[in-house]
């Protein structure tokens, strides 16, 4: 037992007061876990591109004041009632979509579409009450994703939070809360490419880096990155990508140029951007006979998915997943493992580190397209 | 070595000369096979609804005169220079779909779709010259999907042709060359559902209902039949149908009522009746997390298939096939086996046959939705 289990504890956060502005560090109140909730001291946080969509609030329903983040690891201060599985001092990764356990999802062996806990981007209070446990002067602040890392303490659902080994440094492992499992299984797990296969990846940002890393570590001989920006086929070079197409040196739709680059298509695409015209060109770049493409970079709510249905006759594929089809509680304790046995690099991900206060800076590199990962020291 | 061959047959034919119009019997001439090709005489064949929707010809390039028909068996009355699995005398099975052995589709465990012999319907001529193989008078006749059963005599690529156990009965086995096979195939090879699970049909015609078989053969403990036809219920309880949706009946969409009949959805879903509608409600009925839905029905040539990206995102998946991922040659004669065995029933499909100077009565029971498979006996 902490010895601020059960008491309101005052800490750091980093709120987003508006759409936009500058996040704002504040000391605020973090109220005690209840049944079925962990209080995490969270020590180091990551910024992904999720956070700044919603910091931008762009085609969304504004919720602020808010604490953003959610790729992120801790240690557990105390729990609710309830909660079997975490103790005071266990390290874990809080997660933004979770494992009841109970529910046809979680008892599923395909699924990690949780019934209960399943990624919900516009709550913004805890499941069990409908309150925020964050507060600033009897203000209360919302909660994002579930998560809230960018607090020095956060509440989160119980089965929202991996236990995972105390041996793992979090300030590496953090990464895999989000982005780099969410790329990476939706290769290893879905695409699941036969070695000497052929791999399109769309969008080479943290996700798609790690989707070319799956395909690497698949035993893919052709990677080939789709982007709009030449310049980051340098960088993906070191996570597999050994071909690079960008959309915009050709006068013809990127499918067909990649249809002729490998005789018919590639053998799996993995859609990383959240571009609608990306996942039809995904789809469609396909070898038919057996291509199959996998989504995982999340559409605009307007956007309508086109095709001709000959393209799914002639025997094509096209799947989506999330969370690169992991539950959280059950795989995420492996991946770490994964991490530390030197069979799943994720160091090569992290390209910046700022202290807590300098918050701000990570949107700007990640803003500029200048970082894959900046990691945030919560306690420096 | 039959006396017939290198010389050309005289023997009748249904020649459809114009769109629309009823066939007429014709005496015609059949030259002999040329290299890879193999000359069949046809003992049974039966109709299919595409043969009914080319000689319609609505939508279509018309293409007259032709021989049309492609579901039958028959015996090889003589094989061309270099046809090694085939020789006079071996009963077979013509396939609209062919399997030359040799491309990257055919060395494919997950294609049929042979580069070299797959469905191919302007086609009016054989692949090796160009020319057709039939004549009347010197006119020549249009070949049709490779096949042209509609006659005594016809030449067929011997890649697309399957020899099979010459015990088997051609009058039952010969509906295994289409129909039976693409909508058994499709529940068995592609959306291979698991005992106890849930499928929905789209479309109860001969296809329709050899999907539904394959899902009780599967064990399927729900099998749900959509039909704009409220009468074909009756009819499908014999295939496994055990429940039954005329989306007529609803004033909200058709996957909706499935999706609450269901609990959020089938596991499975194979749409057969080539809607594009319904092909969009096959894909939104199954359920989130591990649904997956397969495309057997042919679209229009103008269609769109059009849904909103997130579908695929909370991981569904579609995919489609053709001929139900049968290679013709390789699979056949083990599906005529497994009718031998009792294992596979096509018997419940023939509701009809007729002697083949009344050919034109098996399109007016087509026509008007009172047979499933009406046979056409060659030699009456």
């Amino acid at each position: 037992m902490s010895a601020t289990a059960s008491q309101i504890i005052k800490c750091k956060a980093a709120v987003a007061w508006e759409a936009g502005k500058p996040l704002k560090i504040e000391e605020i109140e973090v109220a005690p876990p209840q049944a079925g909730e962990v209080r995490l001291k969270i020590l180091f946080t990551s910024l992904c591109h999720s956070d700044v969509y919603f910091w931008e609030a762009k085609g969304q329903t504004p919720l602020f004041p808010r604490i953003l983040g959610h790729e992120a690891g801790g240690i557990v201060e105390s729990v609710g009632e309830g909660v079997a599985h975490l103790k005071p001092g266990d390290h874990a990764l809080p997660v933004f979509t979770g494992e009841c356990g109970e529910c046809p999802h979680c008892k599923s062996v395909e699924s990690n579409m949780c019934d209960l806990l399943r990624v919900n981007t516009d709550r913004g209070v805890m499941i069990g009450d409908g309150k925020s446990r964050f507060s600033k002067n009897g203000q209360p602040i919302f909660h994002f994703l579930g998560t809230s890392t960018f607090s020095e303490y956060t509440v989160v659902h119980a089965g929202c939070v991996a236990k995972i080994d105390p041996a793992a440094p979090l300030d590496k492992v953090c990464v895999l809360s989000c982005g780099v499992c969410t790329g990476f299984g939706a290769t290893i797990n879905v695409a699941k490419p036969k070695p000497g296969s052929s791999v399109a990846v769309f969008g080479l940002g943290a996700v798609g880096l790690a989707a070319a890393e799956g395909a690497r570590i698949s035993g893919a001989s052709r990677i080939i990155g789709v982007d709009l920006v030449s310049s980051r086929f340098e960088l993906a070079k070191k996570f597999g990508v050994n071909e690079f197409v960008n959309p915009k040196d050709h006068d013809k739709p990127v499918q067909q140029v990649i249809a002729e680059m490998t005789n018919g298509g590639v053998d799996h695409a993995v859609e990383c951007s959240g571009s609608i015209q990306a996942m039809i060109s995904a789809f469609e770049c396909v070898h038919d006979g057996w291509g199959e493409a996998v989504l995982v970079g999340v559409p605009n709510k307007d956007d309508a998915f086109k095709t001709h249905p000959m393209n799914f006759l002639t025997e094509r594929t096209l799947k989506g997943t999330i969370y690169g089809n992991y539950k959280p509680r059950s795989d995420l304790p492996s991946m770490v493992h994964k991490y530390m046995k030197g069979e799943l690099d994720v160091d090569k991900f992290i390209t910046h580190s700022v202290p807590f206060s300098e918050i701000n800076k990570a949107f700007d590199l990640m803003l500029k397209g200048e970082s894959i990962r900046c990691i945030i020291r919560m306690q420096d």
